[in-house]
């Protein structure tokens, strides 16, 4: 793009950063707006950007809000890959796959806004991007969780649950606390969302987690981690 | 009200089974349409009544709304109030709650809907109602399942979980099946609403809690009235 076209489309930045200030002035406008609501001049205006722009990057608003989309269960699909790739036994891998999603929200906490406005338009049928959703990202990280669940069943670390039950019990657990967070906030005067609720919650969902699908869940794995260096430290 | 006035409001049913009718296609309408997109004509045409019938209940649409939440909220507080009263130890009478609860959110499918969106609209600040929820229902329910948690905590059958968070990891774990199914549909193909999907989810349900909360779990309720039984037999 020439320097006369980048002054039509009113923005000196280059063009990753305008889109990326399109992109998070986006998520930020359909998280507080819903997806009837948003507005693509308030997008445009808080992006900095005019609207040319943000038309020549995202065809309408459906558009730019199907690459709301990808970039909130995109970097989900990074993050929790990362964790789940580590070569680490089940029982750990389980836990820092739980940890890594629990720390994708909290450290974005307009995400779950979107998902769940996402999901009820799903419910109602009204959205073309839930297919893609479901195939790209969905279904991989839920291939991935569920063969480090297999694993930990066929070593005995686990209890013999069902996946496909056991997989959506654990994302409740994980992303409830989020879309909860107004009752909480109601119900104990306490900000649900402060680096120490989020350190409780952690820590409670972990446990739970724990609780529920270990064979000897008294073991913790931290301590077990102890355990082997000052065994190893006495050989 | 004499016949010239409810020939006037356009019904010829009793008060209540207007209203009924009212809130009935007004459920409907709120959980497909959202609280935006709802329109009181087409809830009185649904409830075959005419508009001024139904602002003579309600003054508005804000205040069907509100009723609606009310006729959520308050059978379900019924329901859980019903399953928590009985004289059981607390390890059947915490199943029993959570039972209740699932039975009440499997029997109603239209609800999740409508408590999304309130949660959602909570979460914007845009609701007058929810205070009053609050309140009037999930604060009560919280102390009942917290004082059973406390119990069974004392008498040594449940490990020394928070209710303050053991509580929401719960109510996770039963709603999330209603609030996720359209993508369980389409990440498995099977109808999540179908009787047979929610007698597994159910019972997974049900068996998770056992798991994370019981210091026994593995004594499960069911076989031990059944030793009982027979014990008592052979004496």
């Amino acid at each position: 793009m020439n320097v006369a076209a980048k002054s039509t489309l009113g923005s000196r930045r280059q063009p990753e950063e305008s889109r990326a200030a399109i992109l998070k002035a986006a998520v930020r406008e359909f998280a507080n707006e819903g997806i009837a609501g948003a507005r693509t001049d308030a997008i445009s205006a808080a992006a900095k950007v005019n609207k040319a722009l943000l038309y020549y990057y995202f065809k309408d608003k459906e558009a730019l809000y199907g690459a709301v989309l990808d970039q909130v269960f995109g970097s989900l699909k990074k993050n929790v890959y990362k964790a789940l790739s580590d070569e680490l036994p089940p029982p750990e891998r389980i836990l820092a796959y739980a940890g890594a999603h629990f720390d994708y929200i909290a450290s974005n906490p307009l995400y779950p806004k979107i998902v769940q406005a996402e999901m009820m338009r799903a419910g109602r049928g009204k959205t073309v991007h839930f297919e893609r959703i479901v195939t790209q990202y969905f279904r991989p990280i839920f291939t991935v969780v569920a063969e480090t669940l297999r694993q930990g069943i066929a070593r005995r670390e686990f209890r013999n649950v069902d996946p496909a039950n056991f997989i959506p019990s654990m994302i409740a657990l994980i992303v409830f606390h989020f879309n909860s967070a107004p009752v909480m906030q109601m119900m104990t005067g306490i900000d649900p969302m402060s680096p120490k609720s989020l350190a409780m919650r952690r820590a409670a969902v972990l446990d739970f987690i724990r609780a529920a699908l270990f064979t000897h869940p008294e073991g913790n794995v931290e301590d077990k981690q102890k355990a082997r260096v000052s065994r190893g430290g006495s050989r």
